[in-house]
């Protein structure tokens, strides 16, 4: 967004879509936060309420929604505003430093396993460990799956165990994705960037989905028969409902689950947007505000 | 198969995997079927019972499943031979010539409202008015949606309704594909012609999925944006289980629902295909055996 790579920024730019804070006031409609509460905000900061998917409880597709960043300064600042429905509640067993990274990165992995009726059985795969990816290798881990990380980059084998993979495989290894063809009942992609997809359709089970959270910006070919012969799908989704987010935080709190974070201070806002355009954040930066 | 299009057909060829007949022998492991039976066999002719699908309930997805005219003769014949579970019986609502077509292009249209859970409340779109898709008119309409039919010939039109279109969407005209945007729960393509992908992506309400059971041979570019926003789903599949097959042909026989066929003798056989291949077939021919 700060670099208008998805062609919708408005400059001047406040980002901060992953806050963590206190209310400090609410409207005469608020609902369910009051002043003092400890809450978090993601993408989105409003929803209509009365559109068909807001009806659905799909406040996250919500036709006139209001995103957090879109048009409107976001949450690298003293304050920011949202529609009550998106002031998530934080639960006392999740950390505001180490859980802020929860409500858009967070969610946006965690809400596909919802969605799509994921199973403690079943055998998933996790496509790129970095900001979200090493989330959903937690997530998948503790929701009792198989879990498989792919990643291109052979120094993060080690770690992907330590966040809960059972098997790391090199995305960038063709023969070895055709070695575990016909395996895995979903694979989440984390990445931007383009991979084998065709090998990696293949390594679907029957009734297998690939599923992209990543904002892969080339078009990806999928070949009919590819699908068709295994009943595969190919998906997407933006991060979760408000009801999924609540659930997210109450799964994190019962196992434990938190981001791995490296802390700046507010005041060190350059150096930290440095460190994560030189692809070295492990895995995700926190701002803490240090200017008020 | 016939002209070995999808590179998997052996000479010489006997096709035929759409048929109607009775049993005249089983084996002494048989089950569910007797002599003298009305049944129907389609595209699968042997499950191996014991694999992950199988034991599933998927035996179309039988990872050793064997094919009525893949490698083996085929119905166009005196007798064919098959696995007893894929010899459905037929439900006495069903008549044997026009029921045919249910067995392989019938029920390659009807899994998919099974497997992906479509809903009378739904709204479909149906793409392509020809062998398949004007039996998933009728069933659609049977299923209680909302149906629009997509069509690139204009002639089609008044027919498409008669089948139980609801209303005709030129399926070549991008502007009036664009003009449905966001409004499909599911779109189910029959085709196997490339078509205006993006645009019928693009048709598709929040949580919408477009489902090809057409063997679309050039590779659909699905841009990830697309499917992400949305979350909606691309997916394919093959003919149906043994269990779907019966309910099909329950639901046929409840609803009256039988494919529009013409007949031909088998012993005119040649006239049959010549009048496939010409693109006259409205919409499914009909081979009645006058050889034996």
């Amino acid at each position: 967004m700060l670099d208008n790579e998805w062609g919708m920024s408005r400059y001047p730019f406040v980002g901060g879509h992953e806050v963590v804070g206190k209310v400090v006031a609410t409207g005469p409609q608020a609902k369910r936060v009051k002043v003092g509460d400890r809450v978090g905000l993601g993408w989105n900061s409003g929803s209509c309420l009365c559109c068909p998917q807001c009806l659905a409880g799909d406040h996250n597709m919500c036709v006139s929604g209001e995103s957090t960043i879109v048009g409107r300064p976001g949450g690298f600042a003293d304050r920011v505003r949202s529609h009550w429905i998106w002031a998530a509640p934080m639960p006392s067993g999740v950390d505001s430093v180490s859980g802020g990274p929860l409500l858009c990165g967070g969610i946006t992995v965690f809400n596909p396993l919802v969605q799509f009726g994921v199973r403690s059985t079943h055998r998933v795969g996790v496509v790129g460990i970095g900001g979200l990816g090493h989330m959903a290798l937690r997530f998948v881990n503790k929701w009792g799956c198989e879990v498989t990380a792919f990643t291109s980059s052979d120094s993060k084998h080690e770690e992907a165990k330590q966040l809960g993979a059972h098997y790391v495989v090199n995305s960038r290894d063709s023969a070895a994705l055709r070695k575990i063809a016909g395996s895995l009942d979903f694979i989440l992609v984390t990445v931007n960037a383009s991979l084998d997809w065709s090998a990696l359709l293949a390594a679907l089970a029957p009734r297998g989905r690939i599923h992209f959270v990543g904002a892969v910006l080339e078009p990806i070919p999928v070949a009919a028969f590819g699908l068709i012969g295994g009943q595969k799908s190919v998906s997407g989704s933006p991060s979760g409902s408000p009801r999924v987010v609540d659930d997210m935080l109450a799964f994190c709190a019962r196992h434990q689950i938190a981001p791995t974070i490296e802390e700046f201070p507010m005041s060190r806002i350059n150096d930290a947007i440095q460190h994560v355009r030189d692809g070295k954040a492990r895995y995700r930066v926190v701002l803490r505000n240090d200017l008020n």
